[in-house]
């Protein structure tokens, strides 16, 4: 089984995905963690390139994100779900087509179709989507990276194209309300996620 | 005008495109030199991850090419044609079809569609295609980088691929016999690049 989990800078996201390894290790459940970008070595490297470089045009940012996804894909989920481990991706392609392809400009569709050729097709079974207004999220970020810091307008549109991918998608989406607190937000991640275990 | 070299490893290429810029700095000619992988500050940190990296996917490797490629081509290369300077360039479009797309088996098609999303369709006014027969081409090189140690079955595809698209595309291609010392390939280069200006 294959989980993302997505939603806006300060979303709560993070915190959500640490929760539920939490969950996991003491339900003895045996997964493999992978954050986006990161998680090989050309990914890690990737990763510092994207969170701290000063310049980079819209595409080279997509292209950089895809790389380092076909990259983990291919050599972390892939054998990871082939020996039927659970995997957790902390963001994956729908991050790309809310921020590249929808706030930045990219095209929803044209993203989609390169996420296809990154993965080779692979989508997550079960996607959370952490919801809560930009106000909310930008209250509680204090540390920001060069993304982070495109402010109200940007991530109200990451927002917007999330709640697209949700309508287009409600078998792959379910949509946690990130409002409440943690606790709460956490147990109906869990619930859900029992829900698909036994279905 | 925009005028790449293309060739495989050992093919003379870098040496041509040096003579070629001596020639025309003589002459007074104002020209800009772009490399790739290279050529930004991300697509030099990029460069460095290609060629040093001991572990990339093919995808991985064809993405990161062409993040290099689109921000080269936003930030560097158009800004210099629309000042009508002319652009010199070390490798484009042509090697990942024949690297990527051709010898690794990612498809030739499908990487020219690609190419065209990373550079918004720009193509070069003239490509010299440095043709010398991979043994040759071996025996000149001394250090190998990661990609160019592939070995001579790989090399023998990227030929083969060069030449499929100098038969494709005989206005933009100009082939030139790299068997010959290299003033002779040079004064050839010359010729041909005083024809099409002049033309």
């Amino acid at each position: 089984m294959f989980i993302s989990f997505e939603g806006i800078d300060g979303s709560g996201k993070g915190t959500q995905v640490s929760l539920f390894m939490d969950y996991l290790s003491k339900k003895g459940v045996d997964f493999v963690y992978v954050r986006e970008p990161g998680s090989t070595p050309l990914g890690e490297q990737i990763r510092n390139i994207l969170l701290f470089s000063q310049e980079i045009t819209p595409k080279a940012e997509l292209l950089m994100f895809l790389a380092s996804r076909a990259q983990m894909v291919e050599r972390v989920v892939k054998p990871a779900l082939a020996l039927e481990k659970l995997v957790i991706a902390d963001r994956f392609i729908d991050s790309s087509v809310a921020y590249q392809g929808f706030a930045r400009g990219l095209g929803v569709e044209l993203v989609k179709k390169l996420n296809d050729f990154a993965t080779g097709g692979l989508k997550p079974d079960l996607t959370f989507y952490i919801d809560v207004p930009v106000e909310v999220a930008m209250a509680r970020k204090k540390h920001l990276d060069r993304i982070e810091t495109e402010g109200e307008e940007f991530l109200m549109k990451v927002r917007q194209a999330y709640l697209n991918l949700v309508k287009e998608e409600p078998k792959r989406f379910v949509l946690i309300d990130g409002n409440a607190d943690q606790l709460t937000v956490h147990r109906k991640i869990v619930e859900e996620f029992e829900k698909r275990r036994k279905g």
